[in-house]
């Protein structure tokens, strides 16, 4: 297996119709239903990363703030933007269609994070990922922050100490 | 209708069954697939609140650190927490079980937040909410700092306002 | 394991949405559909109360007066309200909600049966039930006429050796 | 339409396979799932017979004796019984087989009873039943006696009222 | 088990109800869910001629000229018609029904092959079938034909040794 | 809207993971299920190109030679390869990967076809389409011969009238 993999070595585009199940009493697609196939689509991404099974580890806010209709189709991409020793950071972007209107719209960006593990569910050691393209990189930078931030919030890390984390709001301004 | 409900005027409890098309190759619930049923769960709290038809608009970062297998009973739990002009903040927990082997544990908590829309898909105003425990007004308080973090990683506020948010990091230390 | 338990040991609630895709033609709920959720919440009240696999074994009459419609959220509470040795009997009442035009039917009450098993499928002995209040005591009651009435109609015991099943008839007036 | 109709000609059979998610922690299908199926099966038995749209009404006393396991099929065959002026009871038999195994048993029989709508929900005439085999006249003259059972278990009807009912005893016997 | 056997004792009935989640945005059924109806019921047939696990093998040309609509009743006929050395043929008819508005459609007929296999998904020697009425006669003649066609279409046999396949126009004038 | 489309217009990736209740007793993927995720590819792409509502009208003959297992994530591209007046044909090919195993099988190969239809069902012109690459112009060739199979097939057309056809065998030689 290689040491080091690109983006574009666990890019994945899942297409789904959406059905009236997957509605709600105004004939929108359900935030829970979308989640439910962003996570099989990063699954699938931090599966090709590291060629392994793969738990969610977490998944980052999302906001959901243009309605997907009834019979739209719902592409779903996603890569891995930065690895660790066993987690995964996976980018996702959602876009909505209704094809026979011939609308698009980008309706969703994520970020969703994986562990890779063995058989008996212990982390286990994955490639590193080298970014290439300028928006790659960006991300790729990025990562660090958003961790620094997950682990702020999930208590795991003292606000004090992170340092990169900052940033965040520099960036976002 | 209510000018002013309590969080236990939204509560809801769900109770679901891990079945076999909710695992991923170790037996172990999908993350997405839970997320489903707690943007359901935190959609009817929300309705309850609002006696609206509902649509998320948000959901913040969730960490998914216990595995919860096969033929577990998950059990969730969800209340609003605060409410804004026309939109809601929704607190949930997440247990899971194996009845068989009498554990239980605590496995997620997340926010999600609702808007509340008439039937042409429009924001309308709904109740306000008092909390009455500690715990309520606790989450109370913090609702404001959370939806500060959401505006600013949605980039719709600079970091420079989020004069709330700093104490986020305070309290999680 | 505790010898003797209480219903509130193995109260459960669970709450469903009403998706199009568990309606008829009218937009109203599938009464095989109902069964299904009951079938699984009664299922985790038996195994609170036995911390066992349990099986279906029978369900009682039950009749569907009220009609639940699409959008609608449906609540159903459970709990164990007599053990035998390896058999328990479970209650269960379902109310109907439409939220937004804040109406709530209490739409069906039903008695299920479950048998609990080892690994292997074969019945194993279960902990005895205590009622504590007058409503779960008058259930506690009523279960020795209801299983008589489920041995005679399934054609396992005589209707003359039926004593406690006379009374039924008494009872219903 | 036809003022009078034969059980043959609301006759419907139903196979399905046992998949994973249909089955327990022993990999046994469960009651709630049958049910669910039986329901569909006889909603369409009933279908046949009115010519139109029906709601299941009630459920008779229905026992498990028999586990049906994953990968078996299940045949479900229905057919009503008698026709009252807007209701109909409709019999089900149940088979599971394990066709690699060349095993057949017969799992349960049950009764269920449909009302005829029209578009409103509201209840509509339908065409009386004649029965014609021996079987068939044997299920049309219980098909009373259930009915009384039904009311007296709905609280509907007075037992000292059911006059048809003290037979099912004998009947049983 | 037998050596020979008839089409009736592979003969199966399946019957559904389009559900809307099985529709397309004019409420028809969609001919991909039909497919997935059609292959189990195929399956369960040569599963009864075989005594065996079966997997498809391949499809035959399907056309799709009549619309199902959502509430119809969908009924699926299926028997062997013709065994190999390890592989069936199994012939389809398709039924659709409006019952309210009494009418009843023939919408397709289809030949699905399957191979009987072993539990390590070996193929495996099955009972040769012996045709009885002179529809089955028909059909079973035709086997031959229909399978040099496959094996043409799929590249594993030269057009010019498909001997039988020649009359297949014949036939079809 | 353009009047001559490409193939690239239509182009689509649809990606799935193979669920437990996907598969049949040997943990393979299910044939039918496979067709079931190929139609709404299949649509997606004739919808892409005619942006109308459009419905599967026939299916080639389709083999399946390799097993796709429990676990495996499977990828499914489409694009049309020939529009007539209203009707498209859409060519897909489909991948199995054992990501794990870092195993990648081409599995299927196959041709649907679809007419776009106007909100009451009935058949409406499309834009035409002009192959790009070798394969495409080779897809756009063959297209004719696969239609006259098709109505030849369907005995829509005679054999001695479909003079395209014959050359298919030469094609495969």
């Amino acid at each position: 297996m290689k040491k080091i993999k690109n983006c574009k070595d666990s890019y994945v585009t899942m297409t789904e119709l959406v059905l009236p199940n997957d509605t709600n009493g105004l004939d929108n697609l359900m935030g829970g239903r979308l989640m439910h196939w962003m996570d099989i689509a990063a699954a699938i991404a931090a599966q090709k990363h590291s060629n392994r099974i793969v738990v969610t580890a977490s998944v980052d806010n999302i906001s959901f703030s243009e309605p997907i209709r009834k019979g739209n189709t719902v592409t779903i991409s996603a890569f891995v933007t930065r690895a660790f020793s066993s987690s995964m950071e996976v980018y996702l972007e959602v876009v909505a269609e209704d094809i026979p209107a011939d609308k698009k719209v980008h309706t969703n960006r994520a970020f969703f994070t994986f562990v890779a593990v063995d058989q008996s569910g212990k982390p286990i050691d994955i490639p590193q990922l080298e970014p290439e393209t300028d928006f790659e990189k960006e991300l790729y930078e990025g990562a660090l922050r958003r961790r620094q931030l997950r682990l702020v919030l999930g208590k795991r890390m003292k606000p004090s100490e992170a340092k990169e984390l900052r940033s965040i709001f520099d960036m976002e301004d």
